[in-house]
């Protein structure tokens, strides 16, 4: 186990300022384009990520707190942010990211104590039985596959582009 | 054909800037890991893209406009920055990258005139002739893929830890 609470934090308390950083100020060309029918742009990552923090990962610590195995968390609909118009800047949903990321990790801080806490277990609603720590795990590991899926999109946009070193560009061989 | 110079420098100026906000500060375990024997960490990423700054893009340009197709590009020795012992912190490191990284940039809104420059030709060692809007595409596509790297050795770290949800997070599905 390489899980430690304070290193995953690390993470969780970079990821909205690293993609405020990369994604601020970008050109539509880059924010709207995505991968072919039926993809994310970049755009619709970050909401989906907003989602994640209203109804994922502190309701789902919290219902293991509270109720550890009595019931199934409810499901997270992945998909859920596409079903909404999807307005404002990019700069406003990275603010709004920011923001409840944030309140997320003092929330974090308050709700679990490390020597306590981590194996306690709730149930998933596909998985069964699943740790605390397998949880938070998951939250960091979910902000990296979400910034490893928005520079693969932007990569997309040059595949034709850089002609024959396609060949040496791991990120344009993954199809 | 997507590319645009415009466009192509607003993800070049952003790449370190976005590293620093991500990594700087994070423990050495994040910082040391990698995906195995034979495979960079983080750092050495880092160090990797340094070392393009130096000795890849610029001088291939600058080589382009001076000779087009007289003669090949040195060989870029992709793996180069490995024979030397890396010394120095993550934030040094960044730090240096930042300052060359935004000098490169100067030289190239000095360098190239889009209207005139962006299909001038040079001849790849492997690859044989590539135009001047290939090689900063692929200067792009490379910053994006070693951040896609970077998420990806951090996230092999956790993946045992995810638990069952190693279902669901695609960087996990590499292999």
């Amino acid at each position: 186990m390489n899980f430690n609470l304070k290193e995953a934090m690390e993470v969780l308390e970079r990821t909205p300022q690293t993609l405020d950083c990369f994604l601020s100020g970008l050109s539509d060309e880059w924010l709207k384009c995505n991968e072919g029918e039926g993809t994310w742009n970049v755009s619709e990552v970050i909401e989906h990520l907003i989602e994640g923090e209203k109804t994922n990962w502190i309701p789902r610590l919290e219902m293991i707190l509270q109720e550890g195995e009595s019931r199934p968390f409810p499901s997270f609909d992945r998909y859920s942010h596409l079903n909404e118009t999807s307005e404002g800047s990019i700069e406003q949903k990275l603010l709004e990211f920011k923001m409840i990321r944030k309140q997320n990790i003092n929330k974090l801080k308050v709700l679990i104590k490390p020597e306590l806490h981590l194996e306690l277990t709730g149930v998933h609603p596909a998985f069964g039985v699943v740790k605390v720590r397998e949880l938070i795990s998951t939250w960091v590991v979910h902000d990296l596959t979400h910034i490893a899926q928005i520079v693969r999109v932007m990569a997309e946009r040059y595949r034709t582009d850089v002609g024959p070193w396609k060949e040496y560009l791991g990120i344009l061989k993954k199809e």
